[in-house]
């Protein structure tokens, strides 16, 4: 077997481990249209091996099912239909099982694709194929997790305990010359469309934060009335606070002064020395300007992450534990003040398959690093993800900036 | 074992047979506010029992779990908290396993109270359980239907074949004298309290048709034009025509002129024979306007009812096909041209059973009937059913009346 | 000047009359859908006899302006296009002045054909059109004082004013035999469409408040917890109670305990013996089921008001100050239990006059009486007014039946 | 009179003649949220006078009226309560003539100290509420002819000819080195705190376009499938194509094939040869695609503006009529890629006037320029404009680069 159907069975069945201590109940359910169900996740995917790749590629194809077509497309209008994404959660046909049975069908027909030989092309799309998997696990997990959210008896996903972190180690500020850099991916494996070209950007001296802002640091900003000074937060932040859809991180619960935080391990007591997570971009933003901070612009997060280590691999983010610059990988992604933008140059690819970056431009901003539910494998230092400032389902921290 | 212990171990396992069908994916799902899961009538019905019967009358009671009684509480302020009802779509947890052994350990402790010689009182309490949860049966087809129709796919509730009727007996209108007349119910049974106290109305002689308004005669309706002229529609209905809202009933489909309909025996052509269903009031109040004709009161319609024969027990509605007047039960509820209101010196019952019917009493309109979908027993001619007027999910039809 | 051309011409000059106090500013605001702007009230009512006396009936007829159709139709279909009503706030052009000649230009037609003897049928369409104009100075004052109370200084329609009332005299119930009876219009002069046909209806013996219910004990309601007891309520009303939509008396101001209410006199102390006004049918119920009472329906209210004075002609509505009963007519309009709902055998005119009444009869409750706003010869003990359960800025009130 | 007594004087007359030609109804009525009535744009530049510069700095300081701090405070939170944005229109009161009366007593307070030798910090402060006046008169123009635009009968606001532009010359790119450029304003006189500090950034090599984009070129884009292409657009601009809220720049009209837009001037033809104006980054943005470029970043803009004429002044944007790079100011602003963002090292003042831009910089985009309804004097190459992708009722238009 090759190293690429190696892969491809590897990340494909990490997939099924995800769903594995799931119920089809629990599978299915939409907690919001952001949100999508596990099971549509897990036929999406597949879709997506079934349309951009056998579709084309096998010969005498057919399709697994004529309504998958537009049950799983997600956003692709250059494929046609799209079923919409506020009622993924209705759709309790197919049943998981039909699902499971859908990636094993496609997984047979792209083994099949795979051991013959396949040339540049669609060794580059299979590849494509397998990252937008591990996003989609990533999202698996974060889905899940506030669909749990909305059960007033919040149901843990996994039974394992979750430790107390050690003390975090102070945070200290780490200066960087900065200086006419060159930013966007350069090596010779995969990289999506959106970090590239690589291009020059004049980076000033700045300096970045060693570590995340802690649990403990940020109910110091909300005990001192961070979220009751308006002069602390950018104008589209104060009318949520006042509209109280932002009055502490997502998943954070207070009872007598007692805090606690819902986690894929249930709700434990808030661990001081954990790093923050669940907060959209208005609360890093306010906290950075309480803290006289700001946040880092994302050509400045990824000029000092090219020494950083990668690591990840779990449900919860970990506390800090090292020297230098730490947690710039498998903790939380970070918020930068960078909008999405196009790369000078950036050219998507032709057709369908064009829609997958380019066109969410406009009104996102960028998150450096990976999260504790980041596949191992997926992050690096050009990787650029993108969220609306008010997002929080997603594991998003703090990384301070001066 | 006594009537009562029959009666309830029979509807009981009705639910149950209801959900059969079913994967544990439909019965979680929740397509609208105003429709429930299967699931949570599953838990919610036996919920009933465990509060009002169990929780006073058990000796040593504990409760089966205690967030059930929030989790599943309908909308009994004097019980408490409640679950939203918009998102009872989004309790994976309790599974359908853990429900249907929610509903066995009440019905162990239902058997051993009702073993136990119960009282008048705790007797009638367990016969409204009963009517209760014969409610909730019909709701649990309508509901199930409006979530299996949000599929593109249009899957059946039963593999069961729907046979064409036989073309439907001519419309007559049948005069009646009216009068002083005695309204509500008077027997020695089971009512609801909405249907007392039993007291005069003046009704003016009138005529009643002899059948509900079948498919075929709506659809001359459609052709004509009656969804394009304001002049036949109440304004707040022709303000949800000219917003898409009501355009054909609820569910059928039209394509290249030929008109089909979703029913729980999968897509079906539409049957012109059968009745029409699934319409709003405006649609009923439009139709007639077009017909020359009105809806009925609901003191004309009890009024003719007194003669009229009970039936009923499919999942489709079914063609007219005597003499006399007809399908006054079990094929559509019939809109009724009245709001839904206290009859004169109507109390409630105390506490908070007393907020089954009271509390709805304003912008619903009565419907009189039974449908399909009712089971049997459930129906009389003094029965108050009442919805929104723009209501279209449930099996409603038209009767016309002069 | 015949009866009809003096009636007409004192009909039209009320109008400016109401509108005289107030700037152009002040008229050409909206404040809500649901209110209009007082320039527009004026546009309206004369666009109504342009449109259904003028361009039917004056020779070599030529609109005033050709926009105006669409501008100042307020609802009637058969007229053709209309003006959005949400957006009748922005119509800055026409001007005041603009809107005033329109008037004049109008009357100067009108009483030319007022002149030229008109038959009967004309006559009774211009008869309606002045009992329409009078509706519209009602609305001219409530639409009013609603954009006034948006405004934080709170400004006072009239420097006038308001003197304390003289104490209630003690609320007493009085009896009513009821039996079969004749309920709806029999006189020889005009009434609306909806008050006929006059026909039976049976009405239980009953009892009735002598008076309204005062601010002073709706403060004892309010005080003791009424909008905090879900028991009192109707599940709408207290779902608006729990959303903040419902919380007083429309214009009710409280400061550090003292109450105050806005009045088109400006802002005032509570005068606890006048009637509670700009309350809901939600709160009109809740009070009522509180004082362990009930709302009347419109056959009771009817039944009772044959022998009642009639008064009226204030800005905000007197207290009660005789015996037998009092406040029928001229203070406040009075909630029924009773749905809007046709009378047997009841048909609207032919063509767009048609559109008038009956197109609303879905979702409205019947208010009898008439209140302080209401001009001098409007009312009658058949009158029908209608309003949605919700509706508070009309002079609305509550009397007590049993 | 000094220089500064002269401006003050000048600015403040300017403001008056825009609403010369208008009704007080014309000035008091609000077409939507984000625009606001010419009543209240001309107290709330008065209350900035009276709030920044007579309360801190003038003895004996007395509010001209207590209410107007809370009824005109527009955004600043460190001033205290605001009036609700979307409610300005509902003010009646203050009437336009008690506005114009504020704006006589503030001018005649404000003169007197300006007479008294200001300093430094003072006359900083009385530049910033002149330069604020002057972005509130674009504002009430663009405002206005909103509001205008909600009337079927299209109003002009001036009765002054629009007589046709010269035939645009052809559209050219004008190509630009690049390098580490210095950006931000680095001049003497007055700049907003959001054009510092100035900076170093890399620009690579780029093209701009020598002219605007005109309605004629764009109406090819239309004519040719613009808006029925979703490869062109981002999401989310498709999205608001999909939902009917973008189908053509906001003011042109169809008829029968013919082209005409709402101006100032009234209803003209719709001119090919003037710049195409009133759409959003979406539809700049798609243009530009379809066009095989893309829009510029705004340091690529003000690296280009630094040779190039100031111009404007007018009502509707001219056309092109010169050489080499054209229509940089007074014709329409133009959108760019540039998210609005703080420029390294940014900080904003200290205290409630620091609100004035820096809580802003999230999720809009930088126009550059100015437009034909910018105040003589108020452009500079520098200056950064910004409104969300989304709008549309300013004066906007495409440059394209490549």
């Amino acid at each position: 077997m090759g190293e690429l159907a190696q892969a491809y069975a590897a990340v494909r069945q990490r997939s099924l481990r995800i769903a594995a201590p799931l119920s089809s109940e629990d599978c299915c359910a939409q907690s919001m249209p952001d949100a999508s169900p596990v099971k549509w996740h897990l036929a999406h995917t597949t879709w997506f091996f079934e349309t951009f790749l056998l579709e084309p590629h096998e010969p005498g194809f057919q399709p697994h099912h004529p309504a998958f077509r537009v049950l799983f497309n997600s956003y692709y209008n250059g494929i046609g239909d799209k079923h919409p994404r506020p009622r993924r959660g209705l759709l309790t046909r197919p049943s998981l099982d039909e699902v499971r049975a859908y990636r094993a069908d496609v997984d047979r027909r792209m083994e099949a694709l795979l051991g013959g030989q396949p040339g540049q092309a669609l060794a580059s799309l299979m590849v494509l194929g397998l990252q937008h998997e591990q996003q989609h696990q990533e999202l698996m997990l974060t889905d899940l997790k506030h669909l749990l959210a909305q059960n007033p008896m919040y149901p843990a996903y996994t039974p394992e305990a979750l430790d107390p972190a050690a003390p975090a180690p102070a945070l200290e500020f780490i200066e960087f010359d900065g200086g006419l850099a060159e930013i966007g991916y350069n090596g010779r494996g995969f990289c999506f469309d959106n970090e590239l070209p690589r291009h020059r950007e004049y980076v000033a001296p700045f300096a970045l934060a060693s570590r995340l802002v802690t649990n403990g640091e940020y109910l110091e900003f909300i005990e001192s009335g961070g979220y009751r000074d308006p002069s602390l937060w950018l104008a589209e932040g104060w009318d949520r606070v006042c509209a109280g859809e932002i009055l502490q991180p997502l998943y954070w619960l207070e009872e007598g002064g007692a805090w606690r935080e819902f986690t894929l391990h249930g709700v434990q007591p808030l661990d001081l020395a954990r790093p923050v997570t669940h907060v959209s971009l208005y609360e890093a933003d306010a906290y950075a300007r309480w803290r006289k901070s700001r946040l880092p612009t994302e050509a400045e997060w990824e000029f000092a992450a090219r020494q950083a280590a990668l690591s990840g691999g779990s449900l919860h983010p970990e506390g800090a534990d090292g020297e230098g610059l730490q947690q710039m990988f498998g903790a939380c992604w970070q918020w930068t003040s960078s909008s999405y933008a196009p790369y000078p140059g950036y050219a998507p690819a032709a057709g369908a398959i064009g829609e997958y970056n380019g066109k969410f431009m406009v009104n996102q901003y960028v998150l450096r690093g990976s999260s504790c539910a980041t596949p191992d494998g997926h992050a690096r230092p050009s990787y650029r993800n993108f969220f609306p400032a008010g997002a929080r389902w997603q594991f998003t921290g703090i990384r301070l900036a001066r």
